[in-house]
C-alpha cells in the first residue's frame, strides 16, 4: 500500500448532516459547534448552503452565520452554491470559498433542480464564470458520480466529461461526490485512475456517503489512487433523500481514527471531535451512527 | 491487490448477537432463522453457546435447538464451548463442530473465566483432546487477538504461542477474533503475516468487532494476507461487554455486498439475508447497525 504522511478532512456535517435534520439548530449552536471544531483541529469547514431556504429551513441562516463568523487563520469555510442565486447570495454575504455542484445524472439532475443535464453544465460554468469575477476560491463538484438511483451506473466519460468543462473555465479544485453511497473499492480505483491524470494536479476531494457500508473501505482504495481530502461529517450524520434509512457521509471520527492508525497524519483530536457528536446527539436527540465518537479511546 | 475469487461468511449472529439481547429469542424463532440463511446460501452457522443458562439465558435452549435442527447437507452447524463442563455438554447434545476459544489476555480471562491465561491454555489443550476423542471437528480461537481493554496491546508472540500450543494437539481449524474492535489494518497484516507461514495451510477465520468502525476495512486487509473466512452477523448485531453503546460483529449483508462488489463469490443472496436481519430488528424491537439490509438494492 503507498498511503500518504499527511490527508485533509473536511468536516461537512454542518451543511450535509444539519440539513437532513428537521430540528432548526440556531445560528448560535452552528458557531459554538465551528469553534469547537477548529479548536480540534480542523482546516476546513463547509459550513453552509446557499439554497431554498423554504426548501430546506436548517440553511436559512446561512448569511448571519457568515457575518457572525470568527476570523480563524489558515482556516477555510466554504459554502456550496446549487444555482445562480445562490451564488449571488454567497458573494453578498462575504463568502470567499465556494463549492458548485451539478448532478452527472440527468434524472436526478431533472428531479432536484428542474434543469437537465446539459442545461446544468451551462449554468455551471456560468455560476464559474461569475465566482471568478468575485475572486472566489472555486471547487467544482460532481454529484452522482459513482451511480444514481434512478439511472443506476454513471458513465467515467460523464463525469470526466463535466470536469473537463468546469476546468475549461478555470477552477481551484475539484470534488467528487458518492451522493447515493453506491461507489465500491473498485469503480473508485477505475475513476480516480482516469481523474487524476486529467485534472493535472488540481487538489480533488471524495465526498462519500455510507450508505451500504463501504464508505472507510472506498477512503482506503481513494488513497492509493492518490487521493488526500476527504469530506466528511461528525457522528456520520446526515442521510439521503433517495434512499430511506440510509446513512450520511462517513464519520469524521472513524476516519479520523483509520487514519491514526495508519500512521497519517490528520492534525485532529479526535477526543474533541467526540465530544462535539456527543453535543448534537443530544441536540438532535438521535443517535447518529458513527462509532469511534462513543468510546473513551483516543 | 490479490484478492481470493470466493470467500466465506460465517453466520455467527444466532450466537454472538442473540447473546447481547435481553429478550429471550424461542427456539422455534432460531430454527426459522437457520432455515432461511441456509436457504440464503450460508454454508456454516455458529448457533450456540453451551455457557452457563443462568449468566446467557439466551444459549439456555443449546441442546433444544441442536435436537430439533435439521439436517442441511453441506452445511456446518458450530457450536462455542469456553470450558470442559460445556464440552462435555455439547458433546451429548450431538455437536459435530466445536469452536473452542481462551482469550489472550490474562486479565480478560481472569475477569471472564476466572482462570489466568496459563491455566486457560491447559484447560484449553485438555478441551482439545477430549474434542479429539469424541471426533469433533475443531476449531481453536484466540480472543482479544488485537488488544484487550485491560492489557490494550496484547504481544503478537502471546497469540502465536496459544496457537502452538493448540495446533501441538491437532485442531481442524483456527479462529482469531478481534474482540474488542481494536484490530486495524496494519495490525491485521503484521499478525497475519507471521501467523499464516506457522498454521502451514490450517484453515484460518477471523471474528471481527465494528467497535471502531474498521471492520470492513480490516477484511479487506485481511484478504490481502490470505485470510478467507470471516465470522459475521446479521446486521451487525451484537456487542462488546466491555465498551457500552460499542457495535456488534461486521454485519453479514454488508459484508457479503462488498465481496460482491470486488466480484469475489460468496453464495449468498443478500436480499434474503436482509429480510432475516429485519425480521430480527422486529422481535428484538431495536436498529441493528447493518446498514445493506435496509435496502432494497441486491
Amino acid at each position: 500500500m503507498d498511503f500518504p504522511n499527511s490527508v485533509r478532512l473536511i468536516e461537512v456535517g454542518l451543511r450535509d448532516g444539519f440539513q437532513f435534520e428537521s430540528k432548526v439548530a440556531p445560528t448560535e449552536l452552528k458557531l459554538e459547534i465551528i469553534s469547537e471544531l477548529v479548536q480540534a483541529g480542523l482546516k476546513h469547514l463547509q459550513i453552509a448552503s446557499f439554497v431554498n431556504p423554504k426548501r430546506v429551513p436548517q440553511m436559512a441562516d446561512a448569511e448571519e452565520l457568515l457575518r457572525r463568523l470568527p476570523k480563524h487563520d489558515g482556516v477555510v469555510f466554504s459554502g456550496l452554491v446549487l444555482n445562480t442565486k445562490g451564488l449571488e447570495r454567497a458573494c453578498r454575504a462575504g463568502l470567499e470559498s465556494v463549492e458548485i455542484s451539478i448532478s452527472a445524472s440527468d434524472t436526478h439532475s431533472r428531479k432536484n433542480t428542474g434543469m437537465a443535464l446539459n442545461e446544468a453544465i451551462l449554468q455551471g460554468k456560468d455560476m464559474i464564470r461569475r465566482a471568478k469575477e468575485y475572486n472566489m476560491h472555486i471547487t467544482a463538484g460532481v454529484q452522482c458520480a459513482f451511480g444514481c438511483v434512478y439511472e443506476g451506473n454513471i458513465a467515467e466519460e460523464r463525469v470526466l466529461g463535466i470536469l473537463s468543462e468546469f476546468m475549461s473555465i478555470g477552477i481551484d479544485r475539484i470534488s467528487i461526490a458518492d451522493t447515493t453511497g453506491m461507489a465500491h473499492p473498485l469503480s473508485i480505483k477505475s475513476l480516480m485512475k482516469k481523474l487524476i491524470p486529467q485534472i493535472g494536479g488540481l487538489p480533488a476531494a471524495l465526498h462519500l456517503h455510507d450508505t451500504r457500508g463501504l464508505g472507510l473501505v472506498n477512503v482506503m482504495a481513494a488513497m492509493e489512487c492518490g487521493i488526500r481530502e476527504f469530506d466528511c461529517s461528525l457522528a456520520g450524520m446526515g442521510g439521503c433523500p433517495f434512499v430511506a434509512g440510509a446513512a450520511g457521509n462517513i464519520a469524521t471520527e472513524d476516519t479520523a481514527y483509520l487514519m491514526k492508525t495508519l500512521n497519517i497524519e490528520t492534525g485532529i483530536d479526535i477526543q474533541k471531535l467526540g465530544a462535539c457528536s456527543m453535543k448534537l446527539e443530544i441536540f438532535f436527540e438521535k443517535r447518529f451512527p458513527g462509532k469511534v465518537c462513543r468510546l473513551n479511546i483516543c
